[in-house]
């Protein structure tokens, strides 16, 4: 526990980050923050967690910060620019970004301002780009050539795509998909099991080798929706590899809805959709990972799961929105809790399309 | 069924009614509209429910229409100006309705243009009018003398916020909310039964002699949210009166969520919240209504609603939202269906706040 810095957020902080004025005024309890190596436990996780009885059950204040943690730099939404592919907007583009793609002449058609000045206004792939194909393979160029200007290459392929279930018009590296500002969409799935009218959350802690959030708290679970997949076939997969949890069961997944978020640092712009699913498991089941990407999964009851997302950045900050997403279906956020409005409409304050 | 005209939706007419262009191009199944009268009886909506198998579960243009009747005349928000109160806005008013407020000048400021013109720019209440006791007094004096200008009258107060759960700055009567186009917050429940894992749902037919929507189908339980009671407490009340529930059963209904619509039809704005409640019930329950308002429930598999819903105008128009709310969270309309993302946004096509 030493290692975590508890700090305060101030109500203050709340109000640019998600799309509405939040009209509530609730205290804030101290929180405990993560550092980028993750340094806590089971043992912290579930001190926090047990801790029951501490805090004003009404309080929606931390769940609103996680709404923030997930939705930064609007403020900073001028700083890019359109990417359009065949006259629609797929994404958005850092204008300092831009600057990097101007050496490949013959994959994007750069507009600057009429004015004289040098000012971009859009970027689009060139006119010589025709098939999906050729798009693909063109940027994909270009994303190699840039080297450790995108780290974290997975060779995984995102469709894009003007809005979900539209066609593809080509496929991006999953690690460049921010930088273009291209919609991602995954499938989350919560694990629950229901014993004597409570209901307890199967909770996974990722692998400390994981290149992405190592350590933190997770789905049982969760993953990107690839090219070419539909989401039923891809949280089957997923169960199986993740969890270990057979067809014949992962089958019963219900899709539930869908969060999302917009998130600017640098020049990434996230614009994330979610489709959540929920999946009620028998009693005896236990999850068992089968691609080394999970260190270990605890069923804790669904209390306590929020009391640590109300306390803690001990989630992968996407997580924690999913199951305040569940909390809201499934009752443990109410309408007379102050803020219930803003907090489920906050859920969604990305460009759910 | 005689009685009972098929009509064609062309998929033109959905443009306008929801807040995005709707990016799906289902065809569209012939619909059978619901004359004023509902001159249907449950021999026609059961006929209708159980017909399994004629369409294609993935097409949602029949949950599209419902959400488009909903959210009518959104091309003519511009014939409303601003109600505001203390600054803030908390309604809008046909500027044909303004009329007839003019010779209220004693409750009544209005405000018009700068230009030289008559143009009403807002409407607010006069500065003489201090507490919120002065206010709803006035206000309700105005209401008793416009008389049939507004039908209808409940003698049932609503409170007027700028958002859900803000202090109220004045009641106001029930049916004049929409010429004052202030939100009002309703509490609508599904009441359904699992039995050998087939979801079903209790459905009501609405007494004949209702002065809303008489004959039409309807949840098991729904209600406004009248001043000073929870909606917690809201729903037990009317769980006991609507159908018969005991404290004991109804304590265990949650609450899921929220649905919001926008429909403008004349001096009419309908900007309604309503908060959505699951309940499962036990399998032997057998609702009982006890104030009248109800014909007589049924309980039919939830396919078989669905059914109803996108195929008929049966239902009274809101309760279509909040069981294809249901739909979704259940599992019954899932991410593979195309148009999913545009359907759900749909269901809060109206300020949710």
């Amino acid at each position: 526990m030493a290692a975590i810095a508890a700090r305060w957020s101030s109500p203050a902080r709340l109000h640019p980050l998600t799309r509405r004025r939040l009209r509530f005024s609730a205290s804030f309890s101290s929180v405990m923050a993560v550092p980028a190596s993750a340094g806590f436990g089971w043992a912290d996780a579930l001190r926090v967690a047990g801790d029951v009885g501490r805090g004003d059950e009404s309080d929606l204040s931390g769940y609103f910060r996680q709404v923030q943690i997930c939705n930064r730099g609007m403020d900073k939404k001028g700083e890019f620019v359109k990417f359009l592919v065949e006259g629609q907007v797929v994404g958005y583009i850092h204008k300092g970004f831009v600057e990097h793609l101007r050496d490949f002449h013959d994959v994007f058609t750069i507009v600057s301002g009429n004015n004289g000045s040098n000012t971009v206004e859009n970027v689009s792939l060139h006119s010589s780009l025709r098939t999906p194909e050729d798009k693909t393979h063109a940027i994909g160029d270009v994303i190699k050539s840039l080297g450790e200007m995108i780290p974290g290459i997975r060779n995984e392929l995102y469709p894009v795509t003007s809005s979900y279930g539209m066609p593809s018009y080509f496929s991006l590296e999953r690690a460049a998909a921010p930088y273009f500002g291209i919609k991602a969409y995954g499938v989350h799935m919560n694990g629950y099991v229901e014993k004597d009218g409570q209901k307890y959350l199967w909770i996974g802690k990722r692998s400390d080798s994981k290149q992405t959030y190592p350590g933190m708290l997770d789905h049982l679970v969760a993953g990107g929706l690839p090219y070419g997949i539909s989401c039923k076939e891809n949280i089957i997969k997923e169960c199986e590899e993740e969890a270990g949890i057979p067809r014949s069961v992962s089958t019963n997944a219900i899709s539930v809805g869908a969060i999302s978020y917009m998130d600017i640092e640098g020049f990434r712009y996230k614009r994330d959709v979610l489709f959540c699913y929920d999946l009620k498991l028998p009693d005896d089941f236990v999850p068992n990972n089968e691609d080394g990407e999970v260190d270990s999964f605890r069923l804790i009851p669904v209390v306590h799961a929020a009391n640590i997302i109300q306390r803690t950045d001990f989630f992968k900050p996407n997580c924690n929105l999913v199951i305040i997403d569940f909390l809201f279906r499934h009752g443990y956020i109410n309408p007379d809790c102050h803020g219930y409005l803003d907090l489920l409409e906050g859920l969604r304050s990305g460009d759910c399309s």
